[in-house]
């Protein structure tokens, strides 16, 4: 084995921050958390706002928020009576990091796939 | 509310392509199975050879391997009496067009920081 994988390591460097990017990456893995942060994306809300479109409990709905919160995805502030939810999308850059390291392997794939459709075409003129 | 996101059209978006983007988030959750992909990223290998340096059982770690194969990121196949493992990266895509979106917010934070830091900048001349 060559490169930077190299066994002896691996677990050592399989706990590197996993902790952080494991709860982002857990908290985006929801539909409804992903329409809170949309929502959120818009500016700022009241969480009594942001929870009415959401077919559900506000029990339950402030249990997706906590799982944002634990991820660092959502902040929760309050003012006077109101308690207000605020995106806080840095902790997606590291994953958006990650999944770029893959895009090697798309590219590389579209460019086969082009050199057998150039090549199909020249063969059928 | 204005744009994209109306309550009357939330829940119906939430559903849309949502166990697709679940599964593949939810897969990249964990740091072994980040580690297979790491793994497979630098070529098509032996699936025991691919557990060895992992510290557990054959049968936890085929589990990882299974919720892999359910997101489609990871294809096995059967070559005689070897089972290949191969990665698969696509699914990755949809999640990092979903990641970029909100990169303009990490942008915008940064302008500001960068406004800030120019101005205290002329200041203290």
């Amino acid at each position: 084995m060559t490169g930077r994988f190299r066994p002896t390591t691996l677990n050592h460097m399989v706990q590197y921050r996993a902790n952080k990017f494991d709860r982002v990456t857990a908290a985006i893995s929801d539909p409804t958390r992903r329409a809170i942060m949309e929502r959120l994306a818009r500016g700022a809300a009241n969480i009594s706002d942001v929870a009415e479109p959401f077919s559900m409990s506000l029990t339950g709905f402030c249990k997706h928020v906590r799982v944002l919160e634990r991820a660092g995805l959502v902040r929760r502030t309050r003012h006077g009576r109101n308690k207000t939810l605020e995106l806080s999308p840095e902790p997606l850059h590291d994953v958006a990091q990650w999944l770029l390291r893959y895009e090697q392997f798309w590219n590389a794939r579209l460019d086969r796939l082009e050199q057998f459709f150039v090549k199909h075409k020249e063969k059928s003129r």
